[in-house]
């Protein structure tokens, strides 16, 4: 059966019976807003994103549920980089005509699915027919302390670097994928249903670790650049000690100029965050409980400019550090 | 000059270059969540939007500036619909790689006049490419006392149903170009840069004078259905009564079928409400107050279904009462 067949109030009713009850929310899908509460003493956090088929993702290379998981999930990830609790989701959903219900609901179901292993619930959204691409909305709301909230722009110089997880296994499945062959499984899951680090933001921000934080979404040095300005000091990169993923490694050993991809590929949703130097053992302490490994990358400097230390000691000076939606 | 050639960053400079302050926005455009404060003691109420080409708008019946307007105003309806204060907008923007740089502003700078006019600030937002059609989602937050947070689901039998304003003047304009005609200037300005009645519908939460409300985006029948299936009862509409502004009045006297434009035309954004009858001077002082007309059109019964007495006094029962986005 079509989408369209079953009509643009059919599909909100099918959402909303998929939904689960959160006392928080006052007033779910049904009206014309949702109606919820911000504890008090907390700030709203709000992030949107839009995923555009052929731009963001190819339908060929996922699946439906694979794809409701992720819109939730990268959605989420802005949230866990200010140190916030994920609580309401928006989705936007544009379906062309021929959809079928059968993958409507794969993507309802893994959409509510990620967002319930965050503890967040869908509050509202809007559905309608595209004229071409699938098009996806997706607005989250969080909340975090008024005095937790962390930003970008809070380095200093002498502050550590640090990630979580592991670099470039995303960028280096999206490879594949682009050159027609099957990426590893494991680089795969990691491109087509990423974790957002919940858990790691909220711990480290409850602690007060954390000088400045964002997610990776475009890459190490396009988000290290990213929080650089916003903190307005250079720092260095050292590529030596960039994590990497087992499967990455078996691949660089033949390939060594995937080793780039740990530098400058997207999509990881792994936290960069700084902290003072002095606050090392600490970050380890709060990563391992929140079960999250977190490896120190590199150090925020007063010189102006972001440099990598290369795996063979040399200085580089990379040239473009930003994923641009304009660009090529 | 091609927003192409000037970058998913640089737009987004341009855009925060042009948002004014306001307190309560404690960070806007530039992290990876927007942070906000809403007031002890309200709810935080939430709408999102798309309006995509081709689906909701096409180009060329009406210009960047204007849809850049009713971006805003269509969704701050929303709030205005619950009876809260609009406080921030999210905006997602997809753009054709062509598209002019100047256009782009226009967009910006219609988008922010129209949300100033409401008391509302743009506090985050995705802008990317689009592989085809123009893509607008956005985002509205607003707040409401929690005591006085006004849903669809309120209305009981005996209660009138009002509407604010004049009702087809939208769809007529949209027919009008629909046939490749120029419409009147004032129902032009009714279909491409509609009005949100917030103020209107702050007042009568206030008062606590509604039992429900809703916004007519997809038609009174429409949407009043929306409101009788959330309340649980039904109601009589008296076609005789539906407020009709004079442009409208005028072509209707040559050609009688726009009548049902009225009924059944959506894209009005006012705001269609019930109360008691025994509140009926007071919704009249209310409205007046608020500067915007209010006309009782109907009355909630304890029949269910939805009846016409048209203008004839004949009973009509409506086969189709909803907009759907997936019908033809």
């Amino acid at each position: 059966m079509k989408v369209a067949k079953f009509g643009e109030f059919g599909l909100i009713e099918r959402i909303r019976g998929a939904v689960s009850a959160e006392p928080a929310l006052r007033l779910g899908i049904g009206d014309d807003c949702a109606a919820v509460e911000i504890p008090p003493g907390e700030l709203l956090l709000t992030t949107t994103d839009l995923l555009i088929e052929d731009v963001h993702f190819r339908r060929q290379w996922t699946d439906w549920r694979r794809l409701g998981r992720k819109s939730a999930s990268v959605n989420i990830s802005d949230i866990a980089a200010m140190g916030g609790i994920p609580r309401f989701l928006y989705l936007g959903l544009a379906l062309p005509a021929e959809s079928e219900l059968a993958d409507f609901d794969a993507f309802i179901a893994g959409f509510l699915q990620a967002a319930g292993e965050y503890g967040a619930v869908l509050a509202g959204g809007d559905t309608c027919r595209s004229p071409g691409p699938l098009l996806i909305s997706v607005t989250a709301q969080g909340s975090v302390p008024a005095d937790e909230v962390v930003t970008r722009g809070g380095a200093r110089p002498g502050d550590l670097i640090f990630v979580s997880g592991t670099l470039g296994d995303s960028a280096l499945a999206l490879r594949r994928l682009q050159a027609g062959e099957t990426p590893h499984p494991y680089l795969a899951g990691r491109h087509h249903d990423p974790t957002a680090r919940v858990g790691l933001g909220r711990a480290l921000a409850a602690a007060c670790l954390p000088s400045a934080m964002i997610d990776l979404s475009d890459g190490l040095l396009a988000d290290l650049g990213h929080l650089l300005t916003a903190s307005g000091f250079g720092a260095e990169v050292w590529e030596r000690a960039l994590p990497l993923s087992a499967p990455f490694q078996a691949i660089m050993q033949n390939e060594p100029d995937v080793a780039t991809l740990a530098l400058g590929g997207g999509e990881d949703y792994e936290l960069l965050f700084t902290a003072p130097a002095s606050k090392a053992a600490e970050v380890a302490r709060v990563a391992e409980g929140a079960g999250v490994a977190v490896t120190g990358v590199g150090r925020i400097g007063t010189e102006p400019g972001l440099i990598v230390i290369d795996r063979h000691g040399r200085v580089q000076r990379p040239q473009r550090a930003g994923f641009d939606h304009f660009a090529d």
